[in-house]
C-alpha cells in the first residue's frame, strides 16, 4: 500500500501521488453500465489518486445481486470513452466484471483499490443484498482488494453528484492509506441534499421490501407483473444507515461476506435430529 | 407453528400431522428449475410434513445470487407436473419466485416453512453468495419465514438423493418445531457418500474461487470466455462446512442477512476524514 511520508493521503497531495512511480491502481466498476453518469464521477475522482482501469457492464445491471454468468459465454472489449482512461465493457454482470478484471486485465497483479458506482439510487439497509453495485464491491473484497461501493439518492440521468465528490475522494484516500479489516468492505451512501453534514459509521438498518406486483395484461390476454415495492423500516436505531441518511449524513457501513450467524450456533447444537437408522 | 402433543415432530408422525386441519404450509423453491430432480425430492419429503406449494423458475437459474428482475416483467403460471401438488413456474429468478409466492400465491398469509433445492452441486463456504438456491432461502428469511437451503454434492441429472432424504425431513421437522433465531436461516449441504455420518453445525469456511476463464474464438474471429474456476480453501478450521463435508457429515450453517461487519465499526470510527469545506 502506497503512503506519503506522513503515512496518510491528504487532500491536495494527489499530484504528488500521481507523480510517484508506484502510484496505486484503482479498479472502477458499476452496475448501471459503462455509460452511466455515476461511473464518470468515480473515474474523475479516482484519477486524482492513481491509475484508473474501468471494467463495467455494457448495459444496466441493477438488481443483479451477486449473480455470475455460468450458462453462457462472456465478452469483454476495450472501449475509448474518456481520453486517457483504460476502459473495458463486458456482457457480464457486475460480479463477472470484477472477476474478468482481476483475471484478464490485471492478470494476478491485484489493484490497490476497487470502487463501485456511483450507483443511481441508494443501497442502504437490506438493499446491500440486491445491489449489483454492492455485489461488485463484495467480489472485490473476496479477491482481497480493499473495496468500496458508493450510491447516491438520485435516479435521474442528470443527477448532480457535486456534493458527493469530496466525500468519495476522502473515503477512498483513507482506504488507500489504512486498508480495511480482513474480510470487510465499505457500503457508502450519500443523501440528496445541498450540504452533506458529514460521515456516520453505521450498521445496516433492519428492513425489508413489501412487494407490490403491478399486474397487467399483454395483447394476447396473458397476465404479466412488474416488480415494485415499498421499503418497510423495522428499526428505530440511531446507529443505522437509514437514520444517518435521514439526518443528511453520508452513511458508511462496514460489510462482511462471512454470512455465518455465529450467535445461532449454540442453539442449533442443542437440537436433536432424529435420523432413522 | 404446529406441534404434535410431545412438542416435536417425530418420524412416523407425518400421517398425524397431515390429518390435522392446521397442517403447516411449505413453500418449495429452487434454482435448477421446476423440472430438476432435486426439487422433486423436496416436494416428496415435504409432503409428509404439510401442504406443499411449489414456485420455481421455468429453467435453470444457477449462479443468479440475489438477483431480482426489475428491467422486464415477470410471468407466473400454474403447472400440473406431479399429481396433487400445487405448482407454479415463473420466468423470474429464484428470489423473484419467493417474492411472487408470498405476494401472489399466499397473499400475505405466510407459509410456515420455505425450503430451497435440493441443489445439484454444493453451496458450502463462499458459494452461499453466488447460489440462487441459497438466495431464495435468504429471501424467505427476509420475509420472516423459517427457511432452509439444501444442496447435494452431485451435479448429475440422475443423482441418487436417497441418502439425503431422512436428513432433509429431520431438519425440516426441527425447524417447524423450533423455528429459527430471528434474522437467520439454514444452509444445509450433503456429501456424496454411501452413509452420511450425521449432522455438524458449522461456520462458513473462509475460501474463494480462483477464476480461470476459458478463452475461445467464435466463427467471426472474436474472443469469448467461459467462466470456470478452482476452489481455494483458506481455512484449516475443524468447525467449517468444508471440513464437515470432507468428513462425510451433513453441514448445517446458520446464515444471517445482516451483512454489517460490526467488529469493524470501532476502527472506522477512529479514522479522520478530511473533507474540504
Amino acid at each position: 500500500m502506497l503512503k506519503n511520508p506522513a503515512g496518510n493521503f491528504l487532500p491536495g497531495f494527489s499530484f504528488y501521488i500521481r507523480d510517484m512511480k508506484q502510484q496505486p491502481t484503482i479498479l472502477v466498476v458499476n452496475d448501471d453500465g459503462i455509460t452511466a453518469p455515476g461511473i464518470k464521477v468515480l473515474m474523475e475522482e479516482m484519477s486524482h489518486l492513481g491509475r484508473v482501469v474501468v471494467v463495467a457492464p455494457e448495459g444496466p445491471q441493477s438488481g443483479m445481486g451477486h449473480a455470475i454468468t455460468i450458462g453462457k459465454p462472456l465478452r469483454i472489449d476495450q472501449v475509448d470513452l474518456y481520453n486517457g482512461i483504460e476502459m473495458y465493457k463486458s456482457s457480464g454482470t457486475p460480479v463477472d466484471c470484477v472477476k474478468l478484471a482481476v483475471n484478464k486485465i490485471f492478470k494476478g497483479r491485484k489493484p490497490d483499490l476497487c470502487v463501485s458506482g456511483i450507483n443511481h439510487g441508494l443501497n442502504y439497509s437490506i438493499n446491500v443484498l440486491y445491489s449489483g453495485t454492492m455485489s461488485a464491491a463484495v467480489e472485490g473484497a473476496i479477491e482481497g482488494i480493499p473495496s468500496i461501493g458508493f450510491s447516491y439518492d438520485d435516479f435521474d440521468h442528470d443527477a448532480d453528484f457535486s456534493t458527493t465528490r469530496p466525500y468519495v475522494r476522502a473515503i477512498a484516500q483513507q482506504v488507500l492509506a489504512n486498508g480495511l479489516p480482513k474480510g470487510t468492505l465499505l457500503n457508502v451512501n450519500f443523501p440528496k441534499t445541498q450540504k452533506i453534514k458529514g460521515i456516520k459509521i453505521c450498521r445496516q438498518a433492519n428492513a425489508k421490501w413489501a412487494e407490490e406486483f403491478d399486474e397487467r395484461t399483454d395483447p394476447y390476454k396473458r397476465s404479466y407483473y412488474w416488480l415494485t415495492g415499498v421499503f418497510k423500516l423495522e428499526d428505530r436505531g440511531e446507529d443505522t444507515d437509514v437514520w444517518a441518511l435521514q439526518k443528511e449524513y453520508a452513511s458508511v457501513v462496514p460489510v462482511q461476506f462471512d454470512m455465518t450467524a455465529h450467535h445461532a450456533i449454540p442453539e442449533l447444537n442443542s437440537w436433536s435430529f432424529d435420523i432413522p437408522k
